[in-house]
């Protein structure tokens, strides 16, 4: 494993796909690999970008690739990707466009599964996040599908979180914008050509008039991803709210945030693995049985591992 | 508390309102109610509503009220909004259509923010359910939004959930529709008076010709939610998905994943709630310095809190 670490630090691809998947995994040797690489975190820009399906992600993620690689800097993404509860596993999403990258050495593009895990992003994100920071990429785009926990945890992840709105939602699109207001570092009203999107940016305006005293104002962007409208811009105010991060007592606190989210995360993923285990332990014919029968109560069943796990320790 | 069981247990919608915020809030005693309502449950035919924004499911769950409720049949609804990582608080999404059932004491409407919760729905989603099922409701509608760990999830609540497509939602419908396929009992193509929906069809249907050999083929219904177009026969395909379980393996499989989610969402929140605790206690303003400045390490702090909570036992 460790060779495999200092391969991935010295910039050797197929060592950090490997070492990505057995994180992926689950692989015991995960925190012994994070404890590694650590230190040599920090440095990447890590954007979120996060939006209602059909917004357009995946094309604008494409053009930001194309800006940045124009800047001559490097451009890992991880696409994170809702996947099947039956069969564990990721979903294919030949995300096309983005494709055509597939052949410059600059660009890493892995896709991630949710897996039905236990806390919100897939397990692992952060730790691909953090593996891509120490080797060295420049750039970090974490895109997100869809409108929930995935969204309320990537500003723990993501230095930048761009979200993706466009004209002609319908009603939800209130509901939506709601939840996204205290995530969003940038707004990109995408398909800008359409017809609403003023509409949109009146909307999305007076809900930031709401919030003014803000040391940071998230600006609103139109842009239109098919054709690169736009994106420069966006680009700009990414770099800009990095910089503000940098500077300004808002940064430090998103990095104190971000350390102690990363301290409760292992710790919970531990405990959760300790759980499972006792949990398969207990999980017999007859409890299952008698769940079902409901002559059992799931309560009871956890209570009993609980008190295993923690002798008569409180949890309050 | 248990007068408010009682009362809640007896047909009291102020007391099953109030024991549903106290378990929102995670009040100490959700267990407690929990296991004295448990052995109450499983009368109620749980429909989950998911699919992206702007699909019109809140129009379509107020319609599914009418004809239920036309049946004789009292409605519980429980509405998942995504809510804000900040402020912790729901958003008050006053889903307009559906406030005209307010007047009818056979209709129940609540709405539940997402929280950051670390476990995808709502916290308290399954209790209320639960509670709602214990406390004699009928039929009881579970509406998320988003694509996202709470669809995943959804299926651990519901017995029957209905994805809800819309003609012309852009390339990203390709890969919901992949995470969705084995999540949906009925497709619903709404909007279907829209241009664009004959192309959904056949594009879900060719996806469920690859899963021909399943004893429960989903069915697919197009309705127009606006007028009521298509919602009967909807209607109907639920029910017949709901005997379908009650009488199959299928049935008692999905009844064996739903009570073993129980147990393990029991223990997360338990754990969660360890997490944090441990946590705050270790949180010094020195460790937090020293984590920010990259001179100490998450995994080595995380590592020497479970140290001290469970010695030398190993996790694996």
């Amino acid at each position: 494993m460790d060779i495999l670490v200092g391969r991935a630090l010295g910039g050797d691809i197929r060592s950090l796909a490997r070492l990505i998947s057995l994180i992926e995994n689950g692989d015991p040797l995960t925190d012994r690999v994070m404890r590694q690489i650590y230190p040599k975190t920090g440095r990447a820009l890590v954007i979120g970008i996060t939006g209602s399906p059909g917004a357009g992600k995946s094309t604008l993620t494409d053009k930001l690739i194309e800006t940045f690689r124009r800047q001559g800097k490097t451009v890992g993404i991880i696409a994170v990707d809702p996947s099947s509860p039956f069969s564990g596993g990721a979903i294919l999403a030949d995300r096309i466009r983005m494709q055509r990258h597939t052949g410059d050495s600059g660009v890493y593009i892995r896709s991630m599964g949710t897996r039905g895990s236990l806390g919100g992003l897939s397990r692992g994100t952060r730790e691909a996040t953090l593996l891509l920071d120490a080797c060295g990429w420049d750039v970090i785009i974490i895109e997100t599908v869809g409108v929930g926990q995935s969204e309320v945890d990537i500003i723990k992840i993501a230095n930048t979180v761009c979200v993706v709105l466009v004209p002609g939602m319908g009603d939800d699109i209130q509901i939506m914008k709601a939840g996204i207001m205290e995530i969003a570092n940038v707004f990109v009203l995408n398909k800008a050509d359409k017809p609403g999107v003023d509409r949109v940016a009146a909307e999305v305006k007076l809900m930031l008039d709401l919030v003014r005293d803000r040391p940071w104002i998230p600006p609103v962007h139109k842009t239109i991803a098919e054709n690169g409208t736009g994106v420069g811009e966006l680009v700009d105010s990414i770099v800009r709210h990095h910089e503000f991060l940098k500077t300004g007592t808002d940064g430090l606190r998103s990095e104190y945030a971000r350390v102690s989210f990363e301290v409760e995360d292992i710790l919970l993923k531990d405990l959760s693995r300790r759980a499972e285990k006792i949990w398969k332990t207990h999980r017999t014919q007859d409890v299952m049985d008698a769940l079902v029968r409901r002559d059992e109560n799931p309560y009871t069943v956890a209570g009993a591992i609980l008190k295993e796990m923690f002798g008569l320790q409180k949890t309050k």
